[in-house]
């Protein structure tokens, strides 16, 4: 059994929003690694694929199966060296994978952080509904407050200060066509990631139509046809 | 007249602080190219080269002059492409050109700024008594208020603030020698300015002993002898 199955978060409607698995859903398209994926409730993860996971992405492949989108990344990376390399030239010893650890380490707090200010009224929405009482729980304690408290403020504002937030990774999309530079790398799926999450979970606008990073995204979506199907479906519901 | 000079911002007793200029500094090392420098004080930088320029580092070469250190790097790895690439395989094209570009739009704001206000009365200190009046009327208004009042607060929180904002180059220094893989490339000279800067400055211990990034400066000042050797006379006087 050398088949490769990616368990996703999964919302009503079966609506995938995590942007982890989107990561990793690009890195299998990228390697031109056959896949399939399977959804999973918040509260089903621990007994995914054996048990002993904490979050999705989980990975199974043969005989095991591993966690982490950046363990993850790195598995593929190791497992299929003579598929195009997530990291560029110089594979993970190379400026692409470090920057997409930078990059990695980056986006959450600079970026995920103030957006979930945005989207986490519309996830609560999304969820299923045996995941509320958990999804409240673990967030009200991470935030020190009410989910309402934690995205009091003017919509505006918020959406501003996320875009803000996306100026590195913008400044590169203004001047070259991917942000690994002529071809798209992990450091992309990154960032990509993010906007599948947005898009999934929120109407909000995040990204503006005249944003640099749009023409971006859609030669992401352009790239990986499969995962521009899938995550339209996803987003618009059944 | 084929002579590169790089001129540079100079403080009291000839200490060069500015991390744009050691920017520039090493990626002329990185080259292997011969240079010379020259001080400026704030005030005499529009004087400089001919005139015409706002901002050092200004490098003259040959019948030309430039400024920015952005510029520089890009002019420098396009006249010299038989030179060790600045941005590694792939070049302007390539990850390590993005990354640059992408911790280049980073630093400035989630990094110096913070900075500044551990260091700014540290500065005020140290420049040349003819650019006081000037550098206190530009910060005022870029801050929007005293120099005292923009870096009140306590010592240690500012010092945390920074090297908390260092998280997405320290989880690289974590896991390889450079914050470019195997070996240093431009994205390690935009960090590295930011830390000769600190030191040039301040005596505030921005840069923990234990701190990931310690040995990876240490690295780059092993590397590059001739920059180890004039950033350490600049910092503690002649």
């Amino acid at each position: 059994m050398n088949n490769i199955i990616l368990h996703e978060l999964a919302f009503q409607n079966d609506v995938r929003p995590s942007p982890f698995c989107w990561r990793v859903r690009l890195a299998l398209e990228h390697k031109g690694l056959d896949y399939s994926t399977l959804p999973a409730a918040f509260t089903a993860i621990p007994k995914v694929a054996g048990g002993g996971h904490k979050t999705v992405p989980i990975l199974e492949h043969g005989d095991g199966a591993l966690a982490d989108s950046w363990a993850i990344a790195n598995y593929l990376e190791d497992t299929y060296p003579d598929r195009p390399s997530l990291f560029g030239d110089g594979g993970a010893q190379g400026p692409g994978w470090t920057y997409a650890l930078a990059l990695h380490t980056w986006i959450q707090p600079a970026v995920h952080f103030p957006a979930l200010k945005v989207v986490v009224l519309d996830i609560y929405d999304r969820i299923q509904p045996q995941d509320r009482a958990h999804f409240l729980d673990t967030r009200e304690k991470r935030f020190g407050m009410s989910i309402e408290a934690f995205c009091a403020g003017d919509l505006n504002e918020k959406v501003a200060a996320v875009r803000k937030a996306l100026e590195p990774v913008r400044a590169v999309a203004k001047e070259r066509p991917f942000l690994s530079g002529a071809a798209p790398l992990y450091a992309d799926y990154i960032v990509a990631g993010f906007f599948f999450w947005c898009r999934a979970v929120s109407l909000a606008q995040v990204l503006a139509p005249d944003d640099p990073l749009t023409p971006w995204f859609e030669r992401i979506l352009a790239r990986f046809p499969r995962i521009a199907q899938e995550s339209t479906r996803t987003w618009q519901g059944p």
